[in-house]
């Protein structure tokens, strides 16, 4: 837990007016700078103390080979690790010989500040040495949105109360080990120790060069550095380097008033075929345009590109500041892991830590990507255009599991599969469905017909014919899908998961509509006829198991017979789970980790009458524990359907502040950003109840009590359309561009740009507020039940001795 | 594959008249002496070459961390191997400084037989050294039988046609590290080289003795040796210890007609709990016993033992003179494994090799104890006894899963859970009924009351219990057992599999009449009216799912809505399924690796009617690709019963002949005990038409056209009841002892002591043969179809480099 007082609930930053050595680890993942390609967690920038260093580069990895106990046929070989590359911030600092190390002399004042504008890290510290010299240290970084490989840093000090000497070493370091604490790294557990080898070094007048690569996922990684040095006259500078270390020392003798300022522009590079020149002259290049372009000039970018993405992304929320900060917070850590990622995936916890190894999951595409489409489309189509990049290995990976197309991995960073427990990883075919529900959304929300002709159109195919490959008509006719696990992981390898029928049904039919307004590509593909034919029946046949009985969906096939897990005699310390009980008896029990059903109704809402969404959604609320960061979004979602606005509200809140509560105790390896954007999603979806589909738009909108105005922006083809709600209205407000249909809790009008249109909402009807499983109740933010920060002791930990990098995820 | 003509097909005996180095690992395993608690493998005297070498101690076993690449709660921390102790077998030999190695010289003459009547190993081989000294070395062992911490060898050289020196080198020796081919044992994977310390040893006048421990395990083993030496005048003696070696030095000199004999005794004992003296003590005194007792002596105990076994068991079948040989093999086989294992357990390999590390399984409760209460009783409660012992890691393990009573482990050595693979491992609950069912099936068979009410029925209230906490009773009332995985390991993790309610519903019920039986012990473990009616309620509740449509049982429920394997594409190479599909294919198609359903047929007949067994086991007869050893004689029992006569007779040869043909290709790391006493089962509940239950035998004997008579033997409350069967009559016979009620083909009479009765066999039907999957028929023993030992091609090797130590059994 962080404590909360040490975050003023600021609308437009994340301000931290206070030092804490103890909970360093988590606020260097909350304070982490990236745009995507670079990523530098919050560490000091001298190095020490740290919770645990970390830089990386998207896509940059270690393999190392996975041994099983018994062995499995298919079972994958090799897992990855992101790893820890040439540390580029580092900047220590020594004053009349003593360093800065706050951990020694006095720390008179601290403050660090992410500003969602700036797009910086400021921090200022005032420090007084053992000796008792006082001294000023200012650095700003940021990761440069605008120029994909540079990171910079403006470091500046100055002596306080008298005359010192100080002596400034701007470093790249590779290899380097983490102290302490961070000793601890989760990974170490499973991956051995593996070094980054060096390959070329070269330093001279504050420039300097590192390339190293890794030992056997044979990669090449460079880090270059160049500086603008400014202090008084006399300041003398060195540059020398390694192997591992390049360092520029500067030394002054400065007065009161007088100020040392060193700037530092960071180029980093990593390729798997790149020979060492051509990455040495890529990075040189990069960092040569940063220096041209100067700090003043990358900071001013940083702002005008922030500024663009807060005009088409902003939500305003009156009422609740803690919440309005939150959800900017959120979204712009999914913008930073998102905006230049590019041709990499966008892991589950972004580039702001080592948690899950770095890897990516079917987050990204059923609850990162709808945010980013609607807000900053580029980068939901870059993250499509990755997985595109992969087809090769799906491909290979559905034929040696004996199917056809592609079989998305379950966890990757370079698209094999990496999951070593196939019941609740590999079988969670319902992956592919996603990637292609990502597709479909973008298409539908951008209309970017050349991207659904080219990666989109081929993406669908695939996935298609796996799931073609994987279903088969019964003796009824109807269409099957045994044998797989859904989204929620306290199930597995159960048949006709209704979350995955519904989303395979959507692909199949997809894939059979976009074949055929693209039927040259298609045709390319080895689409025919027949197959769209096989498509389409599948689709049509998709087995939706219901209970009549009880008048609800079963998760899947036989679900509702099981025995209801025994909450009652389930304590608080028991949760999650997944920690105090066996997977066996988790599964063949109605227990639930994450929205599964529930998310089918979100992202299917056309399968279920509002009656049944309703019944399914109390159903499975008395059965859902949350033990997934994955789940509480999706609840407040389809609470605000269904009219628990309260409810849904708490939900919102659950999500959004998941990081800066650090309510499910392992921040420290890194940000939600499946739940951060979640949040976002919680309260378009939710309280704007905003769908898109099938070229159209359409809102519900309604506000819980404690909210008074909410506003949104989304993009819709290239148009930005913004939403204000109030407890009794809703006004629509399109930019510019033609006219489009929008919906309005159930009716259809049309929006003229710069003509607003306001809409009363309908009254909504009081509900009994929903029950959840004893002491798994959401805290309540309208003031009944513990406070925020409290509650979350029900969210037990995940232990500080298990390894959380590659484990099962709470 | 093992060469057949090696082997002539003599009633009594295994004879090897030539000897070939290639398959020595697999003739190993075939000529291991063993007699529950000591094994010595085949290895030759002289130690090298072999295959791999071998000596067992019934239970003392190695235990190693066992690593996951996922955490997973409840999943066992430790795994367990059986370990090579100190050899005890080894002796050399040299003729005039030259080695006797069969891999340098002349070997004249090779013979190696292993006799089912005098329970010994003897071999005589004429080798001519590289000098060309010829020499007739004759060794005959034994395992004892009647003195269990005793095995012992006859040696005896002589020169053949020249005067000669010899050296006779007899050996303790620990830390034996296998060579050659033998060097890479599939344990080593796993089980780090975990030598033996040495903590004790002492050497004198032709004894000595070695102690040593385990390093994780803390077990201690004692091994020592005595000696009986006769030669010619001038023999001299020498004996000398170190920690790993202990060993007499004979020398002499001999003259055609001249003959050295070294009579060894080796005494064996481990102890997880007793001093080094106290063990040293026991082993002493069991030597001296022996030595005692003298060579004629125990071979005279052993005849002795073995004549009254044969008497009590022996199957005679005319018509097939290599069956003949096979079932005596495999019941001599099964005989060593039990005979004296009294505190361990059987293992599925009993103590001829480290295959499957060791470990027992439900293979012993459910293929071997059939047998072995009917032929050989006392080694059945012996073998319930070790698992009584093990309740209180039973115990622990339930609670560890959240449940009641006891759950038994998969796998294990000591009790405790050893499966790293959880679907296929620790969810197979079925264990549980086995056990139960093997204490149903003595006490019935031997009326021993004691044995019920002591170590029998807690055992039954303790099964029950897991069950009545495992199931749920669902809301229409019937009790459901969901998500746990029965004997087919090509399925996991269903609900509500057959075989496993109907031996669960069969343990409750049981349970509830043995507590009632014996009120007074039910009292003392808790027992109360209220449990027992629980335990009857559910199962009478029992839920046992039927396919109205197709009219048979599926397996478990959903499982016919399955979509059928694809054998048309699936080719010969690819068996067996588990080494080239991954487990979710083979789990959510309907594809049976080994008798389910069917051993359902076999254990619980009442439960079916005979229409119902006919249409259930043709269906599943083309689902069944016996990629399992505990597969064919389920399915002889079965299709014995509904008139398959000649399938039956097929199914019964495959089981009969798995390790003399070496069908599975792994014979190498141990012989297929389940196998060998299902053989048994084949003849005596397929043919015969045995089954006994609620204190009585019904007979319905039917034999092939090719087998024109069969006779066999069981035990039934102290009482001999021997069998015999021709083509159109059967005659019952009962040696002493009070009359019995007896079935015959559905009717009843009273048999009495010396007053045989012949009854006629009705007609049997002929029926067209059932079919099985392309490629996956049995061998045709009648002629048509490709001769035994070619067949087994189609049994798919498991992959030279592939551990079978620990990996999924084929």
């Amino acid at each position: 837990m962080i404590d909360h007082p040490a975050f003023p609930a600021e609308a437009w930053c994340l301000r931290e007016t206070s030092l804490d050595l103890d909970t360093l680890r988590q606020t260097e993942s909350l304070f982490a700078l990236s745009n995507g390609h670079i990523g530098w967690r919050g560490n000091l920038d001298e190095g020490e103390p740290h919770g645990l260093p970390g830089c990386y580069l998207n896509g940059c990895h270690e393999r190392w080979p996975i041994r099983y106990p018994e062995f499995g046929y298919g079972l994958p070989e090799y897992g990855q690790s992101v790893i820890n590359v040439t540390n580029g911030k580092l900047i220590r600092l020594l004053v009349d010989d003593e360093p800065f190390d706050v951990r020694y002399g006095d720390l008179r004042s601290h403050e660090r500040v992410l500003d969602f504008r700036a797009g910086t890290l400021a921090r200022v510290a005032e420090w007084a040495s053992p000796a008792g010299r006082a001294v000023r240290v200012r650095s700003t970084r940021l990761a440069s949105l605008t120029q994909r490989a540079v990171a910079a840093i403006c470091y500046e000090v100055e002596p306080l109360d008298a005359p010192a000497d100080f002596v400034v070493q701007s470093e790249l370091v590779a290899n380097e080990l983490p102290q302490g604490e961070g000793a601890g790294d989760p990974r170490g557990w499973h991956m051995p120790q593996s070094a980054l080898r060096g390959e070329s070094h070269a330093g001279a007048d504050g420039r300097a060069l590192l390339v190293h690569s890794t030992q056997l996922s044979n990669l090449r990684v460079a880090a270059a550095f160049a500086h603008v040095v400014a202090g008084p006259p006399g300041t003398r500078q060195e540059t020398e380097s390694t192997a591992d270390v390049a360092r520029l020392t500067v030394s002054a003798s400065l007065k009161p008033g007088q100020r040392l300022s060193v700037v530092k522009f960071v180029g980093y590079g990593w390729s798997s075929v790149r020979s060492l020149p051509a990455l040495r002259d890529q990075v040189q290049a990069a960092l040569m345009t940063a220096a041209q372009t100067g700090w003043p000039g990358l900071l001013a970018q940083q702002q005008a590109f922030l500024a663009e993405f807060w005009h088409r992304a902003d939500v305003e929320l009156d009422g609740d500041p803690e919440l309005q900060q939150a959800i900017r917070f959120g979204l712009f850590h999914v913008l930073q892991a998102g905006a230049r990622a590019e041709t990499q995936p966008i892991p589950a916890k972004g580039l702001t830590g080592p948690g899950y190894d770095g890897h990516a999951f079917w987050d990204t595409e059923m609850f990162v990507l709808p945010m980013l489409t609607l807000t900053h489309p580029d980068a939901a189509a870059d993250e499509l255009r990755w997985r595109h990049s992969t087809l090769a290995q799906a491909r290979d990976r559905a034929r040696q599991l004996g199917l056809r197309g592609a079989a998305f991995p379950w966890r990757t960073i370079d698209g094999t599969e990496s999951s070593a427990y196939w019941p609740a990883g590999i079988a969670a075919f319902h992956v592919n469905a996603g990637i292609a529900d990502a597709v479909i959304r973008y298409v539908d929300v951008t209309g970017d017909a050349r991207f659904e002709a080219d990666p989109g159109l081929e993406l669908l195919v695939e996935t298609a014919r796996l799931w073609q490959s994987l279903g088969h008509h019964a003796t009824g006719g109807e269409f099957r899908i045994d044998g797989v696990t859904g989204p929620d992981e306290y199930s597995a390898v159960a048949d006709n998961n209704v979350y995955t029928n519904l989303m395979a049904q959507h692909n199949l039919q997809a894939a059979a509509d976009a074949a055929r307004r693209h039927w040259a590509q298609a045709s390319a593909l080895g689409v025919s006829s027949a197959e769209i034919a096989a498509w389409q029946r599948a689709a049509a046949a998709m087995a939706i198991p219901y209970d009549d009985q009880l008048g609800v969906h079963p998760q899947a096939e036989g679900f509702t017979a099981h025995e209801v897990w025994d909450f009652a005699r389930t304590s608080a310390a028991q949760y999650p789970l997944l920690r105090h009980f066996p997977y066996f008896d988790l599964y063949r029990k109605q227990v639930v980790k994450q929205a599964d059903l529930v998310l089918a109704m979100q992202h299917r809402p056309e399968a279920f009458t509002a009656a049944q969404k309703a019944r399914n959604f109390a159903y499975y609320e008395r059965l859902t524990v949350r033990d997934s960061s994955l789940s509480a979004a999706t609840q407040s979602v389809i609470a605000a359907e269904i009219g628990q606005l309260d409810l849904a509200y708490d939900y919102l809140a659950e999500s959004a502040l998941i990081d800066l509560d650090d309510t499910e105790r392992n921040v420290a390896d890194g940000l939600h950003l499946a739940a951060l954007a979640g949040a976002w999603t919680a309260a378009v979806a939710g309280f704007g109840g905003l769908r898109s589909r099938y070229g159209k738009l359409t809102f519900a909108p309604r506000l819980p009590a404690p909210i008074a105005r909410l506003t949104f922006t989304v993009s819709f083809r290239g148009q930005q359309l913004r939403t204000e709600v109030t407890a009794t209205t809703a006004t629509y407000a399109l930019e510019a561009g033609p006219p489009v249909v929008v919906g309005h809790h159930g009716r259809e009008f049309t929006l003229t740009a710069g003509k607003p249109v306001t809409l009363d909402l309908p009254p909504a009807a009081a509900q009994p507020r929903l029950s959840q499983p004893a002491g798994r109740e959401p805290v309540s933010r309208s003031g009944a039940g513990p406070q925020p920060g409290q509650g979350s002791a029900a969210h037990g930990p995940a232990g500080p001795n298990v390894p959380t990098g590659f484990s099962p995820r709470p």
